[in-house]
Parts: structure tokens; C-alpha cells; sequence
């Protein structure tokens, strides 16, 4: 199979999945064509994904790697309060899994989700690479003129919230790197539902769309992120956006219930996991306490918790454990820093 | 430098480029926010560069190197005959070009065409690699409804024309595989100039934007695609996407001049490198007899030259040479076959 069979092959699958009512010309030309839609404007991202340091290929499968490789993407438009519409899949790669079913079942990963959140793969490009696999996606999303959420808006007194659990990804990642995997041999039956958990939750991560888009139709979020580096890291970007600080309440914190499950044999500290562990991709919120009355109790069977309340700028960004109150320093994840991961 | 304050210094240097009057959020938040022209469709292209197999390090610059990641984006615009308008890049870098000199030296070459073209950068992602530099660029861009210019549209009795000249970018990537690079110790003057001239246009492609607009404004071509492959396979694409066949004269090919000057000697075959080298990142297009003659002599500086004529399907893709008409096949660059080259 050459890369024209290829693209022809992966053109015919599109045409099984999404919408193409506003797509004037999907994959197969030089370049997609799109009819946004009149008076919305258009939300981009694009996310990198490289093997050995985004992902190993011994910890995922081809299914679930084509799958995440969307998901930090959608989680990103999500995070703007916009609504996917349109992806393109740039992939390189490595002679050994080419023309294997590696690619299709990427594919069928990336198709999963896309259909899931109603997104048509509308583009991308192939290349060969030497010797790891390259993924990087782009969405397309479309809001109201106005209604996006920017990570600026946050003011003193606002609420801060989060969708759903975390640490669990981050808990998913250690157990990875210490050669978990997702099989159903282990010690107890309750101890494997936990670490499957966080794997999944690791490997395959559910970006926050719905809530995305509730939050940016009704303009109920002052800020937002998505949780990609890490809360204490991305709570540091909104506050210094918006320049304000910030107060969270450790007790407050939505800790995965498989990370507390896991947590004394595993050595996996909870709280530490929930402030500092990446790749949630929960959304962290703020909204002003007359909007915090208005919030769905839950979007697609995610709920979301006030964990703190925003506050001025020189009171600094702050965690209060018990009776005590720390500053909550940025440690998430980076890719360059003297700690910077492989994973 | 964390890559959280590189992400701030591209930010601020964006803001000394392009035109922010329809960019409601650059880079610095989750995902870019653009304002679309109304009533204008949207054409997308995403194009990815992998070290050791589309550049080698060692034969190109950081500034030659960024310039080109956005030129191949920026042609497959052009071959929509759309404007292009807003660029993302997604950039994997090795730890020993983090922090120096290298990454802004691509940025600055991406920004040189970025300006000379009129595109504003708003988004992409950076991420660490493990041995390999990965550049995906993404371009958007706008045309009218109903202008876009595919791959379909060809119909026998059309003339074949290509811009500017064929066969100099395969000459450079040959002459470059054999340790040729850009320095003032040639074997004479002459000879030194052609083989910069080769050489740039393999390392330094310029698209063909003013082409493209002008065709797409117009209404001017039938179809039309840009030489990336090489002529053979992308004329073969072409008439696939139209059902048509096409016959090519040798004898009109404008092969570049530096090619002819440097044929003899260094064994490049210039009708071979026109027909089959890749990477030229001309426009091939075909227009009807009417319009043939309303195409404007000139564009930026470049002419086009009319090259053969679609045919009837039935009649294949063929090349006249001198009395002989043979069969051309695709023989273009192609990532995974047998042959695939690694540059």
C-alpha cells in the first residue's frame, strides 16, 4: 500500500462518520474546504503527541493512542467554551507499522471519538518517520461571536470550579511507568478496578466537551482552562491572565475514588496527584457567585465542585490545608524543565 | 527557559507581525479564536516535516528550515486558489536545540514568509522530542464561496499550465545528498551560482500565492494542485480526480536554468528531475481555451508556460518527446514504497 492508497483509504472511511453538510471538500485535495457557519467565529488547536515522551507504545494501543490524540485536542477547543466541528490528523509514521493494522485501528480510535462529540476529520497529512510515531491534531470549533472563554476574566470573589475527578490520570501515568498495564490478572479484584481505572484514565482520557459548551452558550464561566499540565500549574495561568490570585481548599478537591483506593500501597500521595498530576483534562472554571447558582448539577453525567474562591493578585495563588494556608507553587508538568519526564 | 515563557516570548514577537484585526485570541490561551471574513469559505492544510526524512540538519538552517515548514502550507492554499490568512505550528524539538538560538532562528524564518504573505501566527503547540526535530504547520485561508479550486474539475480540451520553472528542487536535494551546501568555494563562478540556485530552491521554496489567488479570484483554472510530489504523480492525481488522461510535451517543460547548466557534468538528468523531482511547489493547472488567453503574463514575477493538454481518459497521461509519445507514469515521491528515499 503506498500513501495514495493510504489517503484514499482513510478518505472512504470519513465518509462513514461526521457531517458533511458544511464540508465543501474533505480529505483528498491539497487542502480541506469549510463553510463556517455565518456570524460564528472559529476556534483552532493543535496538539503534539511524540512517542517516547507524550506516550510509550508499549503502555497504549493504536486504538486508544488515536483516541487520546483527538481528546487533548477537543479538550482543548472545550476549554474555550466552543463547539468541535472539524478535525485534521497529521501523522508520521515508522516503516515498521505501516500498511499494518496499527494505522486502521488509530484510525477507528480517532473516528470513536469524533463521532462520540459529532466532529468530521475533514484533513491532515502523512509522513514516514525514522523511528518514533508523530500525532499532531487539529480541531475546528465553532461559538457565538463573544462567547468564547478566555483564561483573562477571572475576578476577586469569583468561584473556582472543576468538571469531574482528579489525579487519576497522573496516578495512571506513575502505575504505567512502573509497567501497569491493563490486563486482568492482579492481586484483588477491587485493587485491579482502581488501577484499570487510572490507566484508562491516563490512556484515555474524556475531554469535557459537553460542559464546554454548555459553559459558552450561557456565558457562566469568567475563565477557563483545560487541567492538560497540572491544576496548580493551569490554576497559575488563569491568575496570571486575569492577574489575580487564588485560594483552594485542599478538602475540596474532587480526588479520584480510585486514587484514594490506590493510594498507601501504591505510594501515590492523593493530594499531591489532584494539585500537581497532568492530563485530566477536567475544565477548571471560574464564575461569579450569581452564576454559580445557575450551573447545571451535571452535563453528560459529570458534575463539577467548587474547590476555592478567586481573590486579589497579591495575595498570590494559596492552598488551605486544614488550618493551615501554603502558597500552592506551579508543579505540574513541563517539557523543559530540569525535571521534565519521559514517560 | 521554561516552555511556558517560550510561549510568552512567541507571543510578543507575534505581535510585531501580521494583522490582528480579525484574530479575537492569538497564541497564549487553549486555542486560537478567529473572527471569519463573512461570507468567505475556510481552506485548511496541514503539512508535516520530519528531520532525517524531509531535512537533514546538517544541509539546512534553523531560518531556512522554519521558512520552508510554512511554504509547503502556504502552497497547498495557494493550489485551492484561496488567500492565505492565519498559520499555527506545531514544533517537537530536541533538548539540545532547546533555549538556543535555533528555535528563534525558525521562528524567524517562518515569520519572514508569514509577513511577506500577509499570514498571522495565532496558535500551534511545542513539545520536547526525543531525537528528531517535527514541524506540522498549519495554514488557513479564505476564498469565495464557490471558488475554490479542486483536483476534479479538469476536462479534455484544457490546456495544461505550470508556474514558474520544474526540476531545480530535485537537482538541489540530489546535489545535497552528495554533501553540496551554500558556500563561496566552488569550482567556478558559474557553477557555484546554479548550484545555490538548486540548492535554494530545495531548501527555500517559495509558494506560489499571488498564482493561486489570482487563478482562485478569477475563476481562472479548471483544476489545479501544487508540485510537491513531482509533475508526473501530480499531474496523474489530477486526472484521476477528473477521469481524464492529459499529454505532456517535453520539449515545453521550463526547466529551471540552473538545471540545464548543471546537467551535464553532475549527472542530473533535467528532463527526468522535471517530470520526477519533488518539491518544486509549482502550481499545475488547467484552464479552458477561453481562459487560457485571459491569464495575466505575469504574477509577482513569475510566468506560466503551457505545457500539454487533458485529454480523454481513455487516452491515459502520456509524454510527447520529440516524434515519440510514450506513457508517463507517476514517478514522484512517495513516503512509503520501495524507493522511498530518505533525504
Amino acid at each position: 500500500m503506498n500513501e495514495f492508497d493510504f489517503i484514499k483509504r482513510i478518505k472512504n472511511k470519513t465518509r462513514m462518520h461526521g457531517d458533511f453538510s458544511q464540508v465543501v471538500q474533505g480529505i483528498g485535495d491539497d487542502a480541506a474546504v469549510i463553510k463556517p457557519t455565518s456570524g460564528r467565529q472559529l476556534v483552532v488547536s493543535a496538539d503534539l503527541l511524540i512517542e517516547g515522551i507524550d506516550f510509550l507504545r508499549s503502555a497504549t494501543s493504536a486504538r486508544l493512542l488515536g483516541r487520546k490524540s483527538l481528546a487533548v485536542s477537543l479538550s482543548d477547543v472545550a476549554a474555550m467554551g466552543a463547539k468541535p466541528r472539524w478535525a485534521l490528523l497529521s501523522l508520521g509514521v515508522t516503516e515498521d507499522v505501516w500498511g499494518t493494522e496499527f494505522i486502521d485501528q488509530l484510525y477507528e480510535g480517532v473516528f470513536e471519538l469524533a463521532d462520540k462529540y459529532g466532529v468530521t476529520l475533514v484533513g491532515g497529512d502523512t509522513s514516514r518517520t525514522p523511528d518514533k510515531i508523530v500525532v499532531d491534531s487539529i480541531v475546528l470549533g465553532e461559538c457565538k461571536e463573544g462567547a468564547v472563554i478566555s483564561r483573562t476574566g477571572a475576578k476577586p470573589g469569583d468561584q473556582i470550579f472543576v468538571t469531574g475527578t482528579l489525579g487519576a490520570s497522573g496516578a495512571g501515568l506513575r502505575l504505567s511507568n512502573r509497567g501497569a498495564r491493563i490486563t486482568p490478572v492482579q492481586e484483588t479484584e477491587s485493587e485491579q478496578r482502581a488501577i484499570d481505572a487510572v490507566l484508562m484514565r491516563h490512556l484515555s482520557p474524556e475531554p469535557r466537551v459537553g460542559w464546554g459548551m454548555v459553559l459558552g452558550q450561557e456565558k457562566l464561566a469568567s475563565s477557563m482552562i483545560d487541567l492538560s499540565d497540572g491544576l496548580s500549574s493551569d490554576l497559575h495561568h488563569i491568575c496570571e491572565d486575569s492577574n489575580t490570585g487564588a485560594l483552594i481548599r485542599a478538602l475540596d478537591l474532587p480526588i479520584d475514588p480510585a486514587v484514594v483506593e490506590l493510594c498507601g500501597r501504591r505510594a501515590l500521595d492523593p493530594l499531591q496527584l489532584a494539585l500537581h498530576g497532568g492530563e485530566d483534562f477536567e475544565l477548571l472554571f471560574t464564575t461569579s457567585p450569581a452564576n454559580a447558582s445557575r450551573l447545571p448539577k451535571r452535563v453528560d453525567g459529570v458534575t463539577v465542585t467548587c474547590i476555592g474562591t478567586i481573590e486579589a493578585s497579591d495575595q498570590g495563588v494559596r492552598l488551605e490545608e486544614g488550618l493551615r494556608v501554603w502558597p500552592l507553587e506551579a508543579g505540574g508538568y513541563e517539557h523543559f524543565a530540569a525535571r521534565a519526564k519521559t514517560v
